[in-house]
């Protein structure tokens, strides 16, 4: 990307490509999937969990500190060396939004042959859960009911 | 990703990793917010937007078309060979939720300094619209309030 002075100028301005520079890879996106839906946090639980080579889990997971998202916590048991863990900030804790947007459409528009492997539920009543829409009335709006205009004085 | 056997395995059940597969690439993300954004639809216009090098932008539209996100239409102009252009299908339109979930947060946690580039309205009224978590009797919740529980007979 840093090759286009085009796709530079757009990154300066364009929330979602801001978002894609922190998330927008898949080692990332699958760190995040592990912490966020099944409560991994330890560094040989990821890299058992997702088969991840020890360095490139290393960096993810440094970028991940870097940028916020995640907090390194040392914890250590009887007779071990100090290790550490990771955890989800609370602007980390806000991918979840990003996290089950994707798994939603994947559900619907590539069904793995047993079905959806996790399902989205209400914490108290258990109530199937999606992700959608709404405006500030709280009204859930259709996709084709939404449209993305330009922030006035800015023109992309 | 397929030098590991973990990670081969989870994509056959995980709907984020299947989805990633299609769209885990940030030209791909790029090129699907200009046309599910701004409408743009043919080669030379997403090359000009993006800064993207031809053969890169051909062999991610070329990879849209084969997933079923886009479907590719002949156009002719006066005086001129036969071009293309690319569309969303209803799929892809579906994406548009994904893209506005990663705005919402980039503009949250990574907001550009003259602000957001784009603004989310409802397309009738006008209002303020959001991405946000609902459940199956339109109540919104808030990202705590909702579980990732792994579907029955599923382990992961």
């Amino acid at each position: 990307m840093s090759s286009s002075k085009a796709a530079t100028k757009e990154e300066t301005v364009c929330s979602i490509a801001r978002t894609l520079e922190v998330v927008g890879d898949k080692w990332t996106f699958l760190i995040l999937r592990e912490s966020a839906l099944r409560g991994v946090s330890r560094f040989a639980d990821f890299r058992r969990e997702l088969g991840i080579a020890p360095d490139l889990l290393t960096g993810r997971l440094t970028a991940l500190v870097d940028e916020g998202i995640m907090e390194k916590r040392p914890y250590r048991e009887p007779g071990s060396r100090t290790r550490y863990s990771y955890h989800l900030t609370a602007a980390g804790e806000e991918l979840r939004l990003i996290l089950a947007a994707l798994q939603q459409w994947g559900d619907v528009h590539r069904t793995p042959a047993r079905g959806p492997s996790h399902l989205r539920r209400s914490a108290g009543a258990g109530r199937p859960v999606s992700v959608a829409f709404v405006d500030d009335t709280g009204a859930v709006l259709s996709a084709e009911d939404v449209a993305f205009t330009p922030a006035q004085g800015i023109t992309r």
